[in-house]
């Protein structure tokens, strides 16, 4: 096990040893997890990172190294404390894959101040990342209408979150990645043939060879392969790649230049040498927009990176951790511009028997039915059918047992989708595709 | 030791499998990173992540465990010689912390054409997210104009990636970081005292107790912390904290609302307590731009999140890995709007004898000049400084010794900005901030 206890910030620690001190730290407390807005005119977000989060909550322990590491910086009260740590509260959230909207409270966390507020930078880190980058593969997968799409960024993003970022891209509906590390840790289908160096590799003193390259690749790789054809002219290379593999041939790939036009011009040229299954694969900068713009072209398979991995120009998804309750009082920030919402919420989304949402209402949680039992109805929501929007995650600090599968999760994202109005799907900027009510809110300290 | 192995795009192994099938795995390569352009308008970069390569490279190893993972997708052969695989080639590159132009040559990898290929993501991954995050930080640095910078984004970016930002940030200038992995890892003067859910946990029933909030906080950590002074009202919060902590109170931070009208209302509200001597932090959504704003008014310290861990508005690099020379042949891609320079390089710029940096220079990597021997005159340079700036960093596949330490890098970067000429540290959008010229190019196959 790797600690994970270190990935926060220093004023989680202070806060703490602040607390201990005071005799605060055991106050009962309540933290939200929500997002005060959408990225920049996006329409909904996709919750991701929960299965990561539960992950490192349990490797999140403060070993003798990490005690000697903040030595420096904390009271031997508080470095006690920590040696001890090991939360023991509750979590609930929306499920892995939810649609979100602002405000919509994404995590729940009670416990003791201290046990909660320590948490605070390590969810965030999850979830900011991983929000942001499933949001952003949500809306190519809409784009690519049922073409497959293929996540390779990893070189564009750190290292470690290229993993987590094809994990949150599979979950948002991307069919593969080239990452070989999210292949092993979380089964994400892997794919990848070569790069132009590949092909470069064959050149010597007397000029480029490119038919060898082609031949080396189909010799190892068989001729289902996909052939990189612009290295140097594509017409030439997509003529090489069929002399030498044959009508059979997987799939040739572009990586460069006006794609709409050369995916037409390679399909032609493709057919006319009688390689009409030959798929064509298309990457260089694609992002959302551009897939789109490629719908009537004969592509079959989308290669996404840079975009995919920074989320499209919103590398983060904004959400906060805030404290909302403390023994029982709803609490809240009061300063400018920073409005909130204090008390624990219930959430709900209403929708029409068609499926298509219609609303998020937040609730204040003590209207939260107990298992098993009817929810008294809501005001405003005849003839709409209402769910619960929030699940349990961790109950006394252990993980609830049958949690969603990343496949199970990958799911509901197509199906979350499918519930959005027509016009929540849209590319441009615009509002969210449903509004937000809060009912009965408390007046908070 | 965690291997790096499996952070890599499949593409590179199935390349691998190719060329040891074809005999091509152990041609001797030259492969080049290089950024084609810098992020929009910005006029200049700072290479950083050397260091955290260099120990990734060491742990990239295929041990049992990776080569189980990848039975799947790769042959006998090819795993048999992963399981040896240990780099033994060279690498040279641009120091840690220098600056960089479009085209720079920032690290050059030689070695057979396998043992090198597979690299790529690695190096990229890395590269290309530190230089993003100490490129932006470089760029705050610059405006806050000698005034010291916090990073605390940590909450907004992948959990690992947050403690790499760290590190990036310090190496460009910034002064502190929040993140208590990076304190601890690279050794990143870590601060951070409170956040409004400290305060909020003193509420009751009754009401709010931010006096309360603010004895124990000083209590637990004495009168130089820090007070978060805008939960409620700013000027109550500032009363409330000069009351509990007397004049002699280390700094209040603003974290919301106009951060320049609030310091200079806060200031004269301090100082007519008499508390002249405490400081004031600002912070909230701070970027480049706003640090700038702010550079009149009364602020001690900026704390700056989102925009520093996301690049700015970069959060990439856009570096590229490209093979440029195989047995002694220069090689490029020549399709359309990719243009590259093949052959491998030597990288020199050049200085007026005022510091003051004037033009970077790529030459044939023939001319390097042997170690003790004066190098030949470089036409147009008549009258100027001339420096190297590809440093050996890895020969036989070890790490040179005695390279620059984090700190020595950290101070490379400060007078690298002092050589850029006036305009090359304007915010606003421009060229970069000297030109690069080409001197004998060789012609690629």
């Amino acid at each position: 096990m790797t600690s994970t206890a270190l990935l926060t910030d220093q004023y989680e620690l202070t806060m703490l040893s602040a607390a201990l001190k005071a005799g605060t730290a055991h106050r009962s407390c309540a933290f939200e997890v929500f997002a005060r807005r959408l990225p920049d005119g996006r329409r909904y977000g996709i919750v991701a990172g929960t299965g990561r989060l539960l992950d490192a909550l349990d490797d999140f322990r403060f070993g003798p190294e990490e005690i000697d590491a903040l030595r420096p910086v904390l009271d031997d009260d508080t470095l006690g404390w920590l040696a001890d740590y090991r939360f023991g509260g509750e979590i609930d959230g929306y499920r892995e894959g939810e649609l979100y909207f602002p405000g919509s409270p994404i995590l729940t966390v009670r416990g003791g101040f201290a046990e909660a507020v320590i948490l605070e930078t390590l969810i965030l880190s999850i979830l900011n990342h991983d929000s942001a980058i499933a949001s952003a593969a949500a809306r190519m997968v809409n784009a690519a209408a049922g073409r497959p799409i293929i996540e390779m960024g990893g070189r564009r993003t750190h290292e470690q979150a290229a993993v987590a970022s094809a994990r949150a891209a599979y979950l948002a509906g991307v069919d593969l990645t080239s990452n070989l590390e999210a292949a092993r840790t979380y089964g994400v289908p892997s794919a990848g043939t070569a790069a132009h160096a590949f092909t470069l590799s064959f050149a010597h003193a007397d000029g480029s060879d490119e038919r060898a390259a082609f031949a080396a690749q189909i010799d190892a790789l068989g001729v289902g392969t996909t052939l990189l054809v612009d290295t140097y002219d594509i017409t030439t290379g997509v003529k090489n790649a069929i002399e030498v593999a044959g009508p059979e041939l997987g799939a040739v790939r572009i990586d460069s230049g006006d794609l709409g036009v050369l995916a037409r011009q390679v399909r032609q040229q493709l057919d006319d040498l009688g390689a009409t299954k030959t798929k064509i694969v298309v990457s260089g900068d694609l992002d959302e927009y551009a897939i789109a713009s490629l719908r009537a072209e004969p592509v079959d398979l989308y290669g996404v990176g840079t975009s995919l991995v920074t989320g499209s120009g919103s590398p983060t998804a904004g959400m906060v951790y805030k404290l909302v309750e403390v023994d029982g009082v709803p609490v809240a920030k009061r300063s400018s511009r920073k409005e909130s919402h204090g008390g624990a919420k219930r959430a709900v989304r209403a929708a029409r028997s068609t499926g298509t949402i219609v609303e998020e209402i937040l609730l204040r949680d003590s209207t939260r039915p107990e298992p098993g039992v009817a929810a008294a109805p809501i005001p405003g929501t005849d003839g709409l059918d209402v769910s619960e929007l929030q699940i349990p995650l961790v109950r006394g600090g252990d993980r609830v047992e049958d949690l969603p599968t990343l496949e199970e999760s990958r799911k509901h994202v197509a199906h979350g989708l499918v519930t959005l109005p027509w016009e929540g799907l849209g590319l441009s900027h615009g509002d969210p595709a449903i509004p937000t009510r809060y009912l009965n809110e408390p007046e908070s300290r």
